[in-house]
């Protein structure tokens, strides 16, 4: 497809994902494991929202902000994580090692993917490499 | 801070955010429904799994795979969107338009973001301009 197959159909100035929030107990915590999994830094911090990202000019990052609500069912929002380590169960032993657990969400564990949870019990990912994904 | 801050610190090759996985019940129309949003397109579309991202370049798009389960509680994860338009509420008037809904998460109304839902009851947040933001 056309890379600019869709300009011209929305708005001029459509809205841009700026932030994924996650609900936090221990906000810097919680930050400082995901800056660690993903080798992002802290960008800003005040006691109610922690801001990690890749860096300042990155499009994405993600906000911590605080809540007081347990986590009692799983999360309908998860993220995907991918390597491009050729060791993926390296990679995966380095995140449980951050605070990680291994999580049953019901796979069946035939799947190319592995089921984590974040400290304060937040399930993501670990998948393909990219290459793998497309092919 | 200097951007090189934690080079070395982590391993060589860490884990990247690659999707963010919504749970849906319809995913054709929830893609189609966040694609208008962010002026994104579907990069790929399968019965389990649809795939939409600005283009296939990008580093992180959303994934929608299906779940039988109803949404019961207040997401953890959310989105917040922002807007280089300088009339947001006509953004979200076009947002709201494409079947979004305002939500009531318990905020007083005197934040500096909007809180909406997607057609499948997904909370996200419109927030100001990042430069505004950042001041």
């Amino acid at each position: 497809m056309p890379s600019g197959q869709n300009q011209g159909r929305l708005t001029d100035m459509p809205l841009s994902l700026h932030h994924i929030v996650i609900d936090a107990h221990d906000l810097p915590s919680l930050a400082r494991f995901w800056t660690d999994v993903l080798g992002w830094r802290i960008l800003s911090e005040r006691e109610r929202e922690v801001v990690i990202g890749p860096d300042e000019t990155a499009p994405v990052g993600i906000c911590f902000m605080p809540v007081t609500d347990g986590k009692i069912v799983k999360n309908r929002l998860h993220l995907d994580l991918t390597s491009a380590a050729e060791d993926r169960e390296a990679e995966i032993e380095r995140v449980l090692a951050l605070g990680a657990r291994r999580a049953d969400v019901g796979q069946s564990g035939e799947e190319s993917w592995t089921v984590l949870v974040d400290p304060e019990g937040n399930e993501f990912c670990v998948v393909r490499p990219k290459a793998t994904l497309i092919g």
